[in-house]
């Protein structure tokens, strides 16, 4: 794959042809988990307007959503609140021949949580004491693990909000706690760094990926992935496509109704 | 809104801008949805190739993934294959403020199941009985139902079905099943009009879409859902966003972890 | 089966012959309909302390439990409130070989919901028309459906409240709404004639029972249920039970801990 | 509370009497666990015929349902068996306020599954690393964790293997697969010790009891159970309880329906 010169915005034509390429290799890591039974889950944490939902959009639109699942929790029910904290997480990890993709994950106790004061810093303490164990059981069970983190300066993140804030496709996407986190940029840095200190694991590593130029940090992402697992092509199944013989059928339609006239 | 002239294929950008606007107004649909706690159901229905897919995203990529729900039921485990022949369907009817989006839906029964042998002639006729009398269930209770069903001509759906088979990233879409179905292309045509006779009510009417030309049924069928609807703009919520104090802070790291290397 | 003379006590030594009588036959139910793949689906609703939690537990406990399902629904979430009125109570209606029991059910609507105001009376008069039209959708799909009412009068309604109060055992079952309950005996009885009349139809037909003597209610109940099946007898599985050659075995432990001192 | 006499068979009114004082603590408990939020999870393992369901019984029936919920999970789906192994087990784990009693449990692969070559000895091994890992987890969040295994000597396993084959009401009891584990009872106490050696630990330790007597083995693991709880004794709320004015309502029928005539 040609390398395009890093630091330079990447052109848009440039980066669907990257991409493609990728979701090619995509594509066969699919099939090799089918083929394997083998289960994989990639956790994507970052800053608000990062480009989480981009990276993960980028793989699942290119995959069988029979493989690819994605998760995105909204926040726990009161009840969900009173159990065991990863208890909420657990039915969403993967089966054989699937990969998860988890838009933020277990790591907001330590994120988001922490920093806004949804919790306890005694439940933020012993979130940071579990997660290394409660990932080990899964990566000793064969999950293959992945986790991604990814960064944006200060000055981007507000360029992305006020984007959200003025078009009216982004607007949605602004919500009151991104309003009130503007302010924190550095204490989610922080927060950050001391959950990538004792959550930064031989069998469990962080990857931090810079997505500043968000087509950049995707393809980089995903290139990333895609290298952490065994070469996985395997031959696809032939199938048998004969010719129909003519004449080939046109829509016809028995009863009173038709299609609408088309835009 | 300028109309493109019907008939002749719309070029990307133009599709681009037109699918924008109609974007924009979903968005206020999302808004009036949320507002009035009203429900909006709708089923995507039609042959194998038609772009079942491609509309339901145009849809729900610019929506609020709280808002808007994509249903794509794999087939029935064994145990549910006896229950109702509803039962695995009404989990997923739609709460107050909710947009569901079924791909294909109960209507397989009388589609697919039918064509191919998967239940019998007295399932599908069952099941043609059971769903005016459902879907009227539903209407009553204040669900806005549409019901679309996209056509396309035999030949154009070799072409994709082609496609499918050569391009490595449409590859996954291509099953056993859609092959074995090449040479029934009149037979789901036959069945659909049976469908459409019976279940075509003034409560609960089907839309049917020419799909040959994708970019220009998208257009047509979101219009057409839009056209359903009230005026429902209503004003958004006044978001304050006051300027940061410079200077805006750049990513910093405490620890031994640095971005990787962009690609 | 030698009847009681109606009317006077029943023994509880009587009571418990009579019934494993009729726990046998339930059992052979059981086994007819695993055999023949039929549902069965019965709602049991009655008035505060008619004993409808009673006769559950008489038919449950003697069945198979992945045969006999209980299901006492919880009041609906906020989120479940929005939704079709049916769409809680469908995930839980009969599998093949399944009894389903539901310990009160989508009644509540036409009875303590109306009573006590907790919905209103245009939700009631939905409920009213929706109830035929869908328990018709259930048994024209092969469900078997029994409806029992349990009756008891207020003097013996307020002895069993009382006990409630007092017996420690008990105490669990008296709730709030019991309580203001109490004084609405005669707007119950109303409530449950509306509904007799728009709801007993040939194919989902309503049975009265009464618990006044809650061991004669149970036993009417079951002996009634039985009655309304066909002649289910069906040849038990051969079992192979050879002897086991001496000696047997006692309990060993090789580690430290032992069986704690019996009580 | 009196002692029986250890050893001797406690008569059934004894036993009644025994059990319904340690039913009213049990009460005070589930009090307790309801205004505090605490959790309560309780495994009760054992060989076949032990009396696992009559002990979950003598505690369930007691209490409020929505406290109190035993999970008896069937075997896990094809899917299922591809997930990390307590996956199927977590959604079950206690809310605030809940007693859950497992029977059987994750220790299914330390019994049955190794013993009847259900899985790998790799799978149990990896099990047994991972349980006390797991179970610390749980406990370190504040679970009130319990366990408890219940023994039996052969001879009276196979004296109530044999009732349930002659039992019409016990027949359903005997399965195809208690059959071929009759003569495997050394086997399981192999496997049980290897589990208890591995599994007891100090903050999640294994009770052993005696089911050789039933009624005295019940008896003595609630009293154990209740032991290991704080003084829950809370003060009940006081409940308003006047007296309805006279004349009380008798049922009163205003449509054709009656009650059938009692049995």
């Amino acid at each position: 794959m040609s390398k395009k010169k890093s630091g330079r915005p990447i052109g848009k034509s440039d980066y669907n042809a990257e991409l493609e390429q990728l979701q090619v290799e995509l594509n066969q890591v699919a099939r090799w988990l089918q083929q394997t039974g083998k289960r994989l889950l990639v956790l994507i944490e970052g800053r608000d307007t990062a480009g989480k939902g981009g990276v993960i959009s980028a793989v699942a639109d290119a995959l069988p959503p029979r493989v690819c699942k994605t998760v995105a929790l909204s926040k726990p029910s009161e009840r969900e609140s009173t159990q065991w904290y990863f208890q909420r997480y657990v039915p969403y990890l993967p089966s054989a021949g699937e990969i998860v993709l988890f838009d933020r994950s277990w790591y907001n106790r330590a994120g988001v949580e922490a920093v806004m004061g949804y919790c306890t810093p005694a439940q933020t303490a012993l979130f940071l004491r579990q997660v290394p164990v409660f990932e080990k059981l899964l990566v000793d069970d064969g999950i293959l693990l992945l986790k991604y983190w990814l960064t944006v300066d200060q000055a981007l993140q507000e360029e992305r909000f006020a984007e959200r804030l003025t078009d009216p496709l982004k607007r949605w996407k602004l919500s009151p706690v991104d309003l009130q986190a503007r302010d924190k940029y550095e204490a989610y840095g922080k927060a950050r760094d001391r959950m990538l200190k004792v959550t930064h694991k031989p069998y469990a590593p962080w990857t931090l990926v810079n997505f500043n130029d968000q087509r950049r940090g995707r393809l980089t992402l995903v290139r990333h992935l895609l290298d952490q697992l065994p070469d996985t092509a395997l031959p696809e199944a032939q199938i048998e496509f004969p010719m129909l013989s003519p004449p080939l059928k046109r829509e016809h339609f028995t009863g009173p109704l038709k299609p609408i006239k088309s835009f």
